[in-house]
C-alpha cells in the first residue's frame, strides 16, 4: 500500500493506493505550521488512514507533495513560505518513525503525475497547469516528469506575455501570473471578499468595466499559458487544476473563447486544436495526493539512503 | 562512417562522421529544387564526400536534416515549401540507390542534436534556437530530442509575447517570429538590401528611429524566446544558431542587454542567470549536418523498414 499526501497551505489531502493503483482510502485534515507542524501532519495523516482501515504493516512507501522547491532525488523542501518552512528535510524527520521510504516532491509536479495517472492508459505528453494563488505547470511524458536542468521546468507563471500588462510580484510586467493568478487578481480587484475571483467574475457579468478588464486578462493569461505549453513542449493535453479550476465552466468557457478567437484569426493556431486539448481537473479530484503516492514509491531508493543517514 | 546532410533552401552542407564521432569529411553544394532535385542533391552530396576520400563501402547510414515537418520515425517530409516539396518520402527515393539506411528529420531538430553533440560531454538539457527566415527551437535532454505529441515541440516562434506587437504571417500579433524572424524584419524594414537585418542594424546605429524600434523588437523577441525555453523546459543552455546568428556580438550583446534589463527589475529573473545561459553557435559550425548524421544512425531500424517497402 502506497500512501500519498498533498500538503496544502491550510488542508492536507491523504490517500492510500493499493498494488493495483486503486484508491483504498482517503482522509483530509488541517495542515500544521512550520517544520514540526508539517512533520506532525504527515504522521497524523498516516494514523488517520490507518484508522479508516489501511493495514499499517502493508504500507510500503509514503510520498508527500507540498509547496516549495524540492531538488530531484532530494527530500529537502526549500522556500515553502506559506508553511513556515525555509529548508527542511521532511523524510529525515518522519522516515524513522514511519519505517518506510518517504519521498518528497513539489506539489504541482506531484499533481502533474497524479493528473497524468488519472488519464489512465492515455500515455503521451501532458501538462498540468495549476491555477491557484500562483501559477505553475508540470509536464509529464510517458508517465515521467520533465525535470529540466534546475527545477524551473513548467514555471510558465512568470513568462511575460504583455509588456504593458500589470506589474507582477516577481518584478516583471504582464506575467501570466500577474494576469491570471488568484492572488494577483484579488489584489488588483481590491474589493474584500472570501472569494475575490468569483466576486470579480460576478461583477463582470453585471457589467462592471474594471471587472470585465480583469476577467479578460484572466482568460488571456490562461490561454497564453496553454499556447506556451503546447508550442514549447507540444503537450497533447493541458489539464487545468488548482483553486481557480473550481470556477468550472466559467473558467473553461472563457479560456476556450479566447483560444477560439485566436484560432479564428490564425490558420496555424486553428491547426493546433487547442480548445480540444484543454481539460479541467474534476472538483475534489485526488490527483495531487495520488501523484504524491507515485512519487513516494518511485523515489524509494534515494529516500532510503536519506533516512539511513538522518 | 555516418553521413549527415543539412539541406537548406539554397545550399547543402554534408559531413562524414567516423566511429569516434570525429568529422572525417565535409562538402558544400547547391540544393536542387523539388522532390527530384532534393533526391539528386542527396546522391550528389554522397558522391562528393566519396570524392574527398570517404570510403563508400564504409558508409553505414545517411541522415538528412531539411525544412518541413517530419513525423517521428517517418522519412516523409511534409510542407517543405522553400524546396518545392509538399509530401515526399526521401528515404524511399534515395535509400535503394545508397544501399544504407536513410533517416530524415526536420532541420532545426537535427541541428539541435548536432549543437548538443558539439557541447561534448556536457549532457543535461539544452535548447537550440534557430533564428533564420523563421524562428523555431529544438530541445534536447541527455542527448535525446524532446519530440512532444504532434511534432510542434520547440515552435516558440509563434508564441505571442506582445498583444500590440506587429502582425505575424501566422495570423496572430506580436509573435516572437514577427518581432525577430529575418523575413518579418526584412518586410517591416522594407529597404531593399542583400542583408536587410544588417542594413536595419546599421541604420539603428546611425540613429534611424524606425530601425531603433525594429532592433529593440528583435532583441526583445529573442530574449522572450530564451525566457520561454528556460521557464517551460528549464534548459540549461540556449544555443543560438541560424542565419541571424551570423550577426555575432551585435545579436548576442543586444539580447544579453535585454535579459540584463529584466534581471535588474526582477530578483526572480536574476536568479535564472539567463545571460550566462545563452551561447552563439560559431559561424560555419557543422552542427546541422552533424545532427543529421546522428539522426541517420539512430533512426536506422525504422528507415530500413521504409526502404524495404519502397
Amino acid at each position: 500500500m502506497r500512501l500519498g499526501l498533498d500538503i496544502g497551505g491550510t488542508k492536507t489531502d491523504a490517500v492510500a493506493v493499493d498494488a493495483h493503483g486503486t484508491l483504498a482510502g482517503r482522509v483530509r485534515l488541517a495542515t500544521g505550521w512550520g517544520p514540526d507542524g508539517v512533520a506532525r501532519t504527515v504522521l497524523d495523516a498516516v494514523d488517520a488512514l490507518v484508522a479508516t482501515g489501511v493495514d499499517r504493516g502493508a504500507i510500503t512507501s509514503v510520498g508527500v507533495g507540498m509547496p516549495g522547491q524540492v531538488h530531484p532525488g532530494s527530500t529537502h523542501v526549500l522556500h515553502a513560505v506559506n508553511l513556515g518552512i525555509a529548508d527542511f528535510d521532511l523524510a529525515a524527520a518522519v522516515g524513522p518513525r514511519l519505517g518506510v521510504p518517504v519521498g518528497v516532491e513539489n506539489d504541482v509536479k506531484a499533481a502533474a503525475l497524479g493528473a497524468d495517472a488519472l488519464r489512465g492508459a492515455a500515455g503521451g505528453t501532458m501538462a498540468y497547469l495549476n491555477l491557484g494563488t500562483g501559477i505553475a505547470a508540470g509536464i509529464v511524458s510517458d508517465g515521467v516528469l520533465w525535470r529540466g536542468a534546475h527545477g524551473t521546468a513548467g514555471e510558465v507563471g512568470h513568462i511575460a506575455v504583455d509588456p504593458r500588462g500589470p506589474a507582477c510580484t516577481c518584478g516583471q510586467r504582464g506575467c501570466v501570473e500577474a494576469l491570471s493568478g488568484g492572488a494577483a487578481i484579488a489584489r488588483r480587484w481590491g474589493r474584500p471578499s472570501p472569494l475575490p475571483v468569483v466576486d470579480m467574475l460576478d461583477a463582470a457579468d453585471a457589467g462592471d468595466a474594471r471587472a470585465v478588464e480583469l476577467r479578460s486578462g484572466l482568460m488571456a493569461g490562461v490561454a497564453a499559458a496553454v499556447r506556451i505549453l503546447v508550442l514549447t513542449a507540444d503537450v497533447d493535453v493541458v489539464v487545468i487544476g488548482g483553486g481557480l479550476s473550481g470556477l468550472g465552466d466559467r473558467l473553461l468557457g472563457g479560456v476556450a473563447a479566447e483560444l477560439e478567437a485566436s484560432a479564428a484569426a490564425s490558420d496555424f493556431m486553428r491547426s493546433l486544436g487547442l480548445v480540444r486539448r484543454i481539460q479541467l481537473l474534476p472538483s475534489g479530484s485526488p490527483a495531487a495526493a495520488l501523484g504524491a503516492a507515485l512519487v513516494g514509491s518511485t523515489s524509494a531508493p534515494e529516500t532510503r539512503e536519506t533516512v539511513k543517514h538522518g
